[in-house]
């Protein structure tokens, strides 16, 4: 394909990000090309900045832009409630859906020993330290309902056995607005597994 | 949504490219955030390149990264056929399919009075400078085959007339691999219109 060299490199920079083929990023790049100096400017400084500013909290280990995220420096979250998460997208997906006001802790990543990922690559060590360290009276267990989050849950409340501590996990069941017609053998199992009294 | 401000920051410049929406935007933050900083500093660098080193053409208004394009520099380019083109994306995807060894000129646009275009705004009157001081023997008019692309072809045609050259217009019909049950009123029309003998 003809093209100059700069704008190769940035197709190819581009295609390296994920769900962007050669196509997609071509047409990023004849937009980018086609955008104000200050405009192409400002979003390689938000690369920039994004890369220089924000750090893992010390304490939860989400993304922060100061020493703990905002979460964590949050006065009114509930400090007993403890939610772990596989990854920081994670932890954003719950805040959006609002409902959740305790803290987090996030793992980055959940146990795969085919990959070379056990306890060590994961911040439980932490997790363990924080919940010894800091007064909680439960540890909700979100990691994804796959087998090497499922893995890491089972993993991580028996390590937590002797805290005394309220140890949960989110339930797994059938989506809000799925159709029952459509689901996964997987998912109806759960779902009568877990089935509750109706009041 | 909880996340620190640079991150939100680049969420909303990615949103602002074409094709992707916040939770697109969102997926590819978190790609970035977890990018090593040399790969992040590549991507950034290649936005500022693009606009810094690539302008246009003075020759045939496509990108290029030196006064004149790679095409117009190239002397085993035929420069008695020239291509008429809207975008330097179309130039694009017409040097990819390879058959075309002429040279192109770009128009930047297509006359759309609507939007306030008019051939003012394009790159017509430097495209009649090129055929009178240029030895041309052929133009191909390559706009898209659109209300406005058509418009552009006509205008264009118009004023060529005594050029004394060739002026031609790619075909419209049936695209290679199409099925014939779901094509537009439009296009069988035109592969009516144009059809040709069996030889």
């Amino acid at each position: 394909m003809y093209c100059p060299q700069p704008m190769l490199h940035l197709i190819q920079c581009l295609s390296a990000l994920p769900g962007i083929g050669e196509k997609t990023a071509t047409r990023l790049a004849l937009y980018i090309m086609n955008q104000t100096e200050a405009d192409a400017l400002q979003l390689a400084r938000s690369i920039l900045e994004v890369k220089e500013k924000v750090h893992l909290c010390s304490r939860c280990f989400n993304f922060a832009d100061s020493v703990e995220c905002a979460i964590c420096r949050n006065p009114s979250r509930d400090a007993h409630l403890l939610c772990v998460v596989e990854t920081p997208g994670d932890l954003m997906a719950i805040e959006k859906a609002g409902h959740y006001k305790g803290l987090y802790h996030v793992l980055h990543g959940a146990i795969a020993p085919l990959d070379g990922v056990g306890p060590d690559q994961l911040k439980i060590k932490e997790l363990l330290q924080r919940v010894s360290a800091e007064a909680m009276q439960e540890i909700i267990l979100a990691t994804n309902p796959t087998v090497s989050g499922n893995a890491s849950a089972l993993y991580i409340s028996q390590q937590l056995i002797s805290a005394g501590v309220r140890i949960t996990r989110i339930a797994q069941g059938v989506p809000s607005g799925g159709d029952i017609e459509y689901i996964d053998e997987g998912t109806l199992r759960s779902a009568f597994d877990g089935r509750r009294e109706m009041k």
